[in-house]
């Protein structure tokens, strides 16, 4: 499951890089499908992996709010600092087969660690999925969604 | 690893169901981002998840042609015919930490085992991510993308 990390934040710091080139107006712009904007496509998938991850780890979820990182900077900033934060337990907790079940203070449900972790994964996919649409909308090129053929960079 | 090819395959069969709504214009339109149409993304996937899979069985490719397959009930047969002629490998050898090298016939590299998992997994999610945008194109909601409060059938 840990290789699905190192993919998942080398693909996410890739596409920071990409946003470079996009003006505000476009980082910004409301598109068709998924949960808005380029810039808070990215925020939204930091947000849910950190409240994921600190609800396994039994600590309170912390709340943040769109309107307080709304730059490119500031949302790259903030998953640097959630990624500082969680890379010690995605080094040690990556385990696939455990199945514990973890409370969030979101639901009712209790979910498995291990279908959290599944979860995680396959929401930033997902989303970076639909950022390569948009992409192609304002006329540049995607970054690869390519597992193979990557130089990882080990978390 | 097995998780994710159940939940692939299971949003797979998802959207051939959703599919159903959809004229044979609408499935065959060329749409921005991805591979194409949207009846072209579900042969891809399923394309290029067979492909992996013989490759590392060390099996001759199986080269199709979407001008064999372009309609819904062509694809969803070919999905369904593939599947179960992997089944059993996927059950039995979806180790992730399996690292043998593999060669593939498309070109010059070898990839190994482990990789090549990670890669039909995450090529899938991240092609149903576009599906996802060009849903909501067409003006209807997409398939859910969940992982988690999901009903699993075991493969």
């Amino acid at each position: 499951m840990i290789k699905f990390f190192e993919y998942n934040w080398q693909v996410r710091d890739e596409w920071f890089n990409w946003c470079k080139q996009l003006s505000t107006e476009d980082l910004l712009k409301d598109r068709i499908g998924g949960v808005g904007s380029i810039l808070y496509t990215l925020f939204h998938i930091i947000d849910v992996e950190y409240s994921w991850i600190r609800a396994i780890e039994g600590k309170d979820d912390v709340v943040v709010q769109f309107n307080d990182y709304n730059t490119l900077e500031k949302v790259k900033s903030l998953s640097d600092t959630f990624r500082n934060d969680i890379v010690k337990f995605i080094q040690t907790n990556s385990d696939e087969s455990n199945d514990q079940l973890v409370s969030v203070p979101w639901d009712e449900d209790t979910y498995s660690r291990s279908g959290i972790l599944h979860h995680i994964v396959a929401h930033e996919i997902h989303h970076v999925g639909q950022l390569s649409v948009w992409a192609r909308e304002v006329e540049l090129s995607p970054v690869s969604a390519n597992f193979i053929g990557r130089d990882f960079k080990l978390i």
